[in-house]
């Protein structure tokens, strides 16, 4: 399947405790999408949060993360990989 | 080690060859500053790439990426991850 690398900006703070929810949010949804979420990095001080996921379409990809009331700025798919 | 995400942008139409060419040209020196390459992702289509490393700053990747002759755009230190 397909993966997407999407970036949320303006999250400046968020804790781990919040990273984690966030994350499960998505995780508790992401099924109906067919999306499985692989990882999320974050940086407090700039706001900056990275997911790598693996889905259909980066829509699939967005529809989780709007459900979840966290919608990305950006998402690409990233086909290539080292 | 801290771990940090860097992004290049512009490389549009990167082939699979080229991604493997450009990190294997940060693999070669990264030593010299304590930097361990991870992982990098590409999107041809948008020329977005993504690194995640390990190093002690920002600067540490920064000039590894410089001397292997793509600098990034952006780092951000990723301190918290799921």
């Amino acid at each position: 399947m397909p993966e997407f690398m999407d970036v949320h900006r303006g999250m400046i703070g968020i804790t781990a405790e919040g990273l984690a929810a966030a994350h499960n949010a998505d995780l508790a949804i992401q099924g109906d999408e067919g999306v499985v979420f692989k990882q999320a990095w974050a940086d407090p001080d700039s706001g900056f949060v990275y997911c790598l996921s693996e889905a259909s379409s980066a829509d699939a990809v967005q529809r989780i993360h709007e459900r979840a009331g966290h919608p990305a700025d950006e998402i690409h798919p990233v086909p290539l990989k080292v």
